[in-house]
């Protein structure tokens, strides 16, 4: 039987980082929906850097560079991390750099993962379907905010972990997990109106991204598969 | 308004660190809950420490020394760590010197914030009474196990959180205080049949203490206030 472990902060990473382990990053606010998109709309391959200044080395090597603080779109980038940044006509064949306030950072601290994926309600069902072919434990890295927690990447991984156990040989063996999928339980019919009490909602608000909200929260639509080559520490289509 | 802010993990302190603030340190199973048993038994201080070879230096000192790794009672020591070991006759009026798995590490980490008090069912109706009568923030902060996230703290942060947003002028400030509320509220009427799924309560029953957590559920056994002297760093009653 498989483990599903729910890590809440990419600071608690090392706490939870089991043998035999799938890494699902997820960032739904937006960066793991965004990177979905893109591979949807016919990206090569996505790249995530920490810093804007290594995103700026790429950019002058070529690649298109996706880099957002703070909810904003840096000023030097090509896209902020809007999914209706990546567009086909943009993104088709191109590889991306992606530097973002949190999604990045849970990328890296799960690079001692067997394989690191990315998760979005955008690619549930594919991503379920990965997770059940292999017999592998899978921890589930929210990204959160700014290392706090935060209820959409917690949502999403109890939705996740809800469709794993129904259908797979998993058990639920830490605390967050069993937390994320009674939160998700309590919320999942009526998640929009739950998620818009929470921190990041309030500021894709007041930043003027709160219509972003509902096609982060939709399932299904990118229904790809991102997964990272590690050695050359990019994501590319399984 | 104050803020509630809860933090599922002593790693996460710094990130949750807020001006003119109490941290209620949390250790539900068992730590804090033995701390407030002890003061309500006529213990005259309490002196939390990280490792066992400073205990044992206090020892020899002539302090008597709670000593828990893992469930159980480190040899050397005067006490383990479940609240029937602190009886008056042991206690009364002496400095008692604690070093637990969790939540020392739980106090060490919360050293910055402006007061540190212990929090546990044991003494939840003085502990409110406390936070409401000043105008500060409040940082709940749960011990969990080996830094990961728990249940146990995490429902003792929601029904905290419960009565101050009833009864105060607070605000719910970060994701993980509302989540910690839901989670209280789905469970608080089956407590202890939803903790008894949790890491920790089966940690407990495996090592024969599943007799101590109705205690450790139960609120107000030991209407105490531990409050930390941050120059002596030592606890003693309000």
């Amino acid at each position: 039987m498989q483990q599903i472990l729910t890590c809440f902060s990419p600071v608690l990473f090392p706490h939870y980082l089991t043998e035999n382990s799938i890494a699902v990053i997820i960032d739904v606010f937006r960066a793991t929906t965004s990177i979905c998109t893109a591979f949807q709309n016919g990206a090569a391959s996505v790249r995530t850097v920490a810093s804007t200044t290594e995103a700026m080395d790429w950019q002058a090597k070529g690649r298109l560079v996706a880099a957002e603080r703070n909810t904003q779109k840096c000023d030097f980038a090509d896209f902020g991390n809007s999914p209706f940044d990546f567009t086909a006509e943009k993104v088709s064949g191109k590889e991306i750099v992606f530097t973002t306030t949190n999604g990045t950072r849970a990328v890296e601290a799960a690079f001692e993962s067997d394989e690191i994926v990315i998760g979005a309600f955008s690619n549930i069902s594919q991503l379920t379907e990965y997770c059940l072919s292999k017999k592998k434990n899978i921890i589930m890295v929210c990204s959160g905010w700014n290392n706090r927690f935060c209820h959409e990447d917690t949502l999403f991984a109890g939705a996740l972990a809800e469709r794993l156990m129904a259908e797979g040989d998993f058990e639920v063996s830490c605390d967050a997990s069993m937390a994320a999928i009674d939160l998700w339980k309590i919320t999942k019919t009526d998640l929009k109106n739950y998620i818009s009490k929470s921190e990041h909602y309030k500021r894709l608000q007041k930043n003027g991204h709160d219509h972003e909200v509902d096609y982060c929260l939709t399932d299904d639509l990118a229904p790809v598969l991102p997964i990272m080559n590690k050695e050359k520490k990019i994501f590319t289509l399984k």
